[in-house]
C-alpha cells in the first residue's frame, strides 16, 4: 500500500501560482495583500450524511471545493487558497485519481492553490477550509440588510433537492431534467463572479446551502428584520414547468431545498437596475423575490406568515 | 437534540481578541499586519486512529488544537486563529462541554482565536486549521539544513510513546513516570516560545509528530544532507533510569515514538551558546544530539547507518 507521503505526492501536489511555499513543510507560506482583509471558511463533508458512497469521485472533488468557494462568493471575496484533510478508509488510487481530478477542476476554474491539508486513515470525510481576499470594510455580511431593501436570488434554486430525490428514487424526472438536476446537486457553480460584482450593491448576502427559506432567516436575525416574499416572483424552474411533477414537489424544493449554492442578497431598491443590469453582464438569472420589512412583521409569503419550523437542514434534528 | 447551530452557539462561541468577525456568516473576517506572511496548517484527527475512543475529552480538545499550534512553532510562527470543523456520531452535551473546555484552555494558552468551523453528523473526526504569522522571509523551514550545521532536540522525546505502551497494556510504568509520560501523550505542550526564539538561530526546523528519526529524515530529504547522531547525546529520558524499563523499550520510544511534538532543528555551530543560553531563557532542555553531514553521509548514529526502514508512523504502513 502506497505511504502518506506517496498519496500526498503524486495526487495532492501540483504547482501552485500565488504561493510561497505549498506543501512539505510544517506549514503553507502566503502573502495576503497589503490592506486585504482574509475571509476564512471551512466546511467538512461526510459519506452518508453529505454525498452517498457512489458518489462519481469527480464530482466529489469538485463538489468538496465548490461549497467552500461558494462561502467565499457569498462574502464577495476572491477565493485564494484551500488546504485539504481527507480521511480514507483505505488507499484507493483509481478513486484518489479522480477525486484529485475533480478538486483541481474547480481549484482551476476559480483560481485556488491547494497549500496543504493532512491525509489519515478513517472513515471516508473531507474537510477544507478556504480563504480569500478582499479589500478592507468590502465585506457583505449577514447582519446589514435594511427595511425598504429588495431580496434577490441568483439562478434556480431548487433542482439540486429535485437531483436528490431523483437520485434516491422518490421521484422519477424527465430525462433533461433529471440531468440537470443531478447536476446542479453533484457540480454545484460558486457564483463568485456575482459575489465580486455585488461587493458595493448588496447589502447583506449568503449562499443557499440549507434551503432558500432556512437561510434567508439567518439573513433577518442577523440583521434583525422581517421579510415578505411575492409567490409569484420566485423563480419557478421553467423546465419544470411541463415535467409533470406534483407541484408540491417543485415548491417544497425552491422553497426548502438546499445544495444549490446559489446567492441570496439584498440590495437597495435604487440599485433594482444596477443589479437588473449584471443578470446581463453575468449571464446569470437574477431574480427579485421580495422585500425587507420590520422585524415584527416576521417572514411571509404572498401575505401568509412562514412558521418557524419552516426551517432549513439541521445535521443534528 | 440540540440543533447544529445552538450547538454552535453554547460551546464554541466565545469573545474574540483579535478578529473582526468570527462564526454566524458565511466566513471570519481576519486582517493579518500588513507585511506579514501567513503560515497555514490543517490536521484531522481520526478516532481510533489518533486517539482512543475513552479519552478525557477535555485532553482530546486540548490536543486537537495543541498539534496544530505545534505545527505553527516548528516555522517559528506566532499562532492567531483557528477554525474547528467537527463530526460527530450524536450530540452528547456533556462531552461537547468538556471538549470546548479543553480545546479553549489551549487556545487561551496560545493567544489563538476560534474563529469559525463546522458542525456535522458522523463517525468522530476534529480538523483544525490554524493560521500564524511572521515577519515575511523569517519562517524556518525544513530546507535549510547546511552541513556542518548542529542538531538540536526541545524536551525529552519518547515520553507520549511510552504512555501510550502503558494506557494500551503493553507496558508497566512505575507510579509517577506514568503519568507524566500519559500526560505527555495526551496534553501535549507546543514550543511555541522556543520557535519564536529560534527564528534568527535555526537553519530548518520541525516539530516531531512521527519519531525523531523519521522526522530528521524529512529535514534531510529536503535538505539534501545527511546526519550523524550521537547516542550518548540523546536525551535519554532521567526519569526512566531506575524505573526498570527495558532499554529497547526506551531506545524505540526515545527515536522513534511520535506525537511528543518537541522541536527537532539545527542552527550552525557558531550559534552553540546562543541555543545554550536559551535553555535557561525558555526553561526548557535543548539537546544538541548531533551534526549535519554531506548527503552521501546518510543518517547514522554512532557510527551505525540507520536504514531507511527505520521510519516514523505512517497511517498507511
Amino acid at each position: 500500500m502506497p505511504s502518506e507521503f506517496d498519496l500526498i505526492r503524486r495526487f495532492f501536489s501540483r504547482p501552485t501560482h500565488h504561493t510561497e511555499l505549498a506543501g512539505g513543510d510544517d506549514g503553507a507560506l502566503i502573502q495576503p495583500g497589503n490592506d486585504q482583509q482574509l475571509v476564512v471558511s471551512s466546511d467538512m463533508l461526510v459519506e452518508g450524511v453529505h454525498f452517498f458512497a457512489d458518489v462519481p469521485p469527480f464530482d466529489l472533488g469538485w463538489k468538496t471545493l465548490a461549497v467552500n468557494v461558494s462561502d467565499l462568493a457569498a462574502m464577495g471575496a476572491l477565493p485564494r487558497w484551500a488546504t485539504l484533510a481527507l480521511a480514507l478508509p483505505r488507499a484507493d488510487e483509481e478513486w484518489l485519481h479522480d477525486f484529485a481530478r475533480g478538486f483541481y477542476a474547480c481549484a482551476d476554474t476559480f483560481g485556488v492553490d491547494l497549500v496543504g491539508g493532512d491525509t489519515t486513515r478513517g472513515p471516508l470525510n473531507l474537510c477544507v477550509t478556504i480563504f480569500g481576499e478582499l479589500p478592507h470594510g468590502t465585506a457583505i455580511r449577514r447582519d446589514g440588510a435594511r427595511i425598504g431593501d429588495e431580496i434577490w436570488i441568483t439562478g434556480q434554486p431548487g433542482r439540486a433537492a429535485l437531483g436528490l430525490a431523483a437520485l434516491q428514487g422518490r421521484l422519477a424526472l424527465p430525462a433533461p431534467l433529471r440531468g440537470t438536476c443531478i447536476a446542479a446537486l453533484q457540480r454545484p457553480q460558486p457564483r463568485v463572479a456575482a459575489g465580486l460584482a455585488l461587493r458595493d450593491i448588496a447589502t447583506a448576502m449568503l449562499d443557499v446551502s440549507d434551503g432558500l427559506i432556512g437561510d434567508l432567516r439567518h439573513i433577518l436575525q442577523r440583521s434583525q428584520v422581517g421579510a415578505r416574499l411575492e409567490g409569484s416572483a420566485l423563480p419557478w424552474p421553467t423546465t419544470t414547468r411541463d415535467s409533470g411533477l406534483p407541484p408540491e414537489h417543485i415548491h417544497r424544493a425552491l422553497l426548502h431545498g438546499g445544495d444549490d449554492y446559489e446567492l441570496l442578497f439584498t440590495a437597495p431598491s435604487a440599485q433594482h437596475q444596477s443589479v437588473a443590469e449584471l443578470a446581463h453582464t453575468l449571464n446569470l438569472p437574477l431574480h427579485c423575490i421580495g422585500v425587507i420589512t420590520p422585524q415584527q412583521h416576521g417572514l411571509s409569503i404572498n401575505g401568509f406568515a412562514l412558521d418557524s419550523n419552516a426551517l432549513g437542514y439541521d445535521h443534528f434534528r
